[in-house]
């Protein structure tokens, strides 16, 4: 069995390098037709062509062949962090969405608006939309929820959907959702699955019971479900396994949030691209590796609009010298997942991906694209390994054994 | 640790999709000379050509790179069960060969007639080969042997070859081999190598007491070893671990009980593969996924016959057209291993493999052979994840995580 960390642990070196990880949302693609090209082939990206001239390229597998993975798995792939093994609930994911900076302690639930008729049976599950100023408002009335011996934390995310955290010590998770997924019925009560999860299924329940009493007359949202009851996992910090200093320039705040989750500093990243580079470039002393996030290749892609993630591509690209020109010692760019707009979601195709550093073995690679990543030196390879690419090609890894 | 199976139990979706897998046994070959063409690339195989142009290609490695697997673990890795994890004994497999219906509580053995002397010490293990006339009836003598307790059963496989089945609660499969593997000595008698094979290796020497009475005027077949005593492995079903309503559709008992193994249902194939299409075609809309396996590329690589194995190739194409004018979601063509006819055996070489599908990244193949999959979308796998890649191609697997 592979630990992967128990190797950088005893491996790991410090220098002066420096590395970037780029991550380009969803990057890989589908042509269109048969034996077209790709979004990202079809993209103009003179720059993204240098770079894999100088650099090689290879294929990267998120989870296992085949396999599409959320947001959080792909980027706990990438960060080299199993995402088999380490898994985060629905709950920790929405709250790290909406910045919520989660503690061990805490257990993060995510909550739907819904209608119930008389009976208490749910007659809409999304509670018909509601916009989310209303949302809004109902989250702050919840939030002077009181239950004894517990903190209670009431967030709004969007629309019909919002946050609610507990903290309290030993509130275990394994709590069952309480959306029964249909209508026409009640929602189910909080069960714990286990006897640690009893206290917390008890908190769910007072928690609700007090929720339909302030929004009895809210309708149509007067009633809530919970969804996705989870703890953070307790991950090994980034700095401990691989010995760098890591700061994460995202502009959305799931991404701030999962690398919160590993440990990195968490910088002002601004609104744009423009904002993350002018970011790294103030910050470039302080850190020894930096995350940048782009998350609209991604967001173009579950569009179905090809032209639209084509043109952010391009965008991505003209950026990008603004990050070399920095001299990174080890510059990476990749995507946590495909998602290709032929399929509007996330896709288990494996993902392109360039690293340049002085010493890598340069493959040919004339440009960067799906098909010359298929034949590139780094190969068709799981996610969680490319890190030690990185920290490789950084001259950050002693030699494993005599 | 990678567990395929708690992933696809909890990721399957259900939908109409259709799956074919296609086993081509033996399919992966060499040349005959350095530089020169496989089997696969020398066969005239328009249809396959025209497949990989419209799909993907890779390599399949069945167990481990450079591992020669048996048909048992070929097949497991093709149906996604680890086959270092699921072992089948000998004894299991050689049931299995002879449409023997193996329940959870027997235990299987390998039996082969030998000669032993007035001092009882093996003059020929192979009781000078008997015939299978000859050897058919010993059986049906030796089918008659009961022991209180315990059902018997004594098949005949072929020459000096048979099944033995001992059927009773708890009777452990941890029992030695009784063929001392030399002649000139006795045969080892039953031992068992834990407690709860004691059991068995009684049955074992009562069944051998008893079978040296009957045999006693039937020299040169007047004994018998024992071989390979197991029993089938605890193995999930097919239709749990993946959602899919499967059926078997193969001409050789072997694989028609490998499919059995795994909870697939097994059709009346017939004799040939005219007839196995007739029954894919007959059974279409009552399965989700079909494994049809054609054995004459694994015989013809066995044999030597390099140019039998490209005819036997040339015979598979043709019939591909009647599985494709189905319109399956995913059509996937493979082996379970190599069987070049250069070495007249089982290899390690890794397998063609190429895999249709509507959102498949076309990877510029543009015919069907071992180069060209080497360059292929799939990458160089192992085999256990083709399934993955199957479900996910057919749209049955949800996204992995949030």
């Amino acid at each position: 069995m592979t630990d992967i960390h128990s190797l950088t642990r005893k491996l790991q070196r410090q220098n002066d390098s420096k590395i970037i990880l780029c991550v380009s949302d969803g990057l890989g693609g589908l042509p269109l037709e048969p034996l077209g090209k790709t979004e990202l082939e079809t993209a103009h990206t003179p720059n993204m062509d240098a770079l894999a001239q100088r650099g090689v390229t290879g294929l990267s597998v998120p989870v296992l062949p085949g396999i599409a993975p959320g947001s959080g798995p792909g980027h706990l792939g990438l960060f080299g962090y199993d995402p088999l093994k380490y898994e985060i609930g629905r709950g920790v994911l929405e709250a790290l969405g909406i910045d919520f900076d989660l503690g061990p302690d805490d257990v993060a639930i995510r909550g739907n608006f819904c209608t119930v008729d008389t009976n208490g049976w749910i007659t809409d599950r999304r509670a018909g939309r509601i916009g989310s100023d209303v949302g809004a408002e109902l989250c702050e009335k919840l939030d002077r929820i009181a239950i004894p011996g517990v903190e209670v934390f009431v967030r709004h995310v969007r629309e019909y959907r919002l946050v609610i955290v507990f903290r309290a010590a030993d509130l275990g998770s394994e709590v069952d959702d309480t959306d029964p997924q249909q209508t026409g019925v009640a929602p189910v009560p909080p069960r714990a699955n286990n006897e640690a999860s009893r206290r917390t299924a008890d908190v769910c329940r007072k928690f609700l019971a007090q929720a339909a009493d302030i929004l009895q007359n809210d309708a149509p949202a007067n009633l809530l479900t919970m969804r996705g009851i989870a703890k953070r996992p307790a991950i090994p910090a980034f700095e401990e396994v691989y010995g760098t200093r890591a700061a994460a320039i995202a502009v959305y705040p799931m991404y701030r949030g999962l690398a919160r989750l590993v440990g990195m500093e968490v910088l002002e990243a601004g609104n744009s691209l423009a904002d993350q580079m002018a970011c790294l470039v103030m910050h470039w002393d302080e850190y020894d590796f930096f995350f940048v996030h782009f998350k609209y290749t991604d967001s173009t892609g579950e569009d179905g609009n090809f032209e639209g993630k084509v043109k952010r591509i391009e965008d991505l690209d003209a950026a990008i010298p603004r990050m070399t020109e920095l001299n990174p010692t080890v510059f990476i760019l990749t995507g946590d997942h495909s998602t290709p707009a032929r399929m509007r979601s996330h896709s288990g195709h494996p993902v392109p991906t360039l690293l340049v550093a002085e010493n890598c073995r340069f493959d040919g690679s004339n440009a960067f694209g799906e098909s010359i990543c298929r034949a590139g030196e780094l190969g068709q390879f799981e996610s969680k390994y490319l890190m030690l690419q990185a920290l490789a090609h950084a001259g950050r890894l002693e030699k494993y054994g005599a």
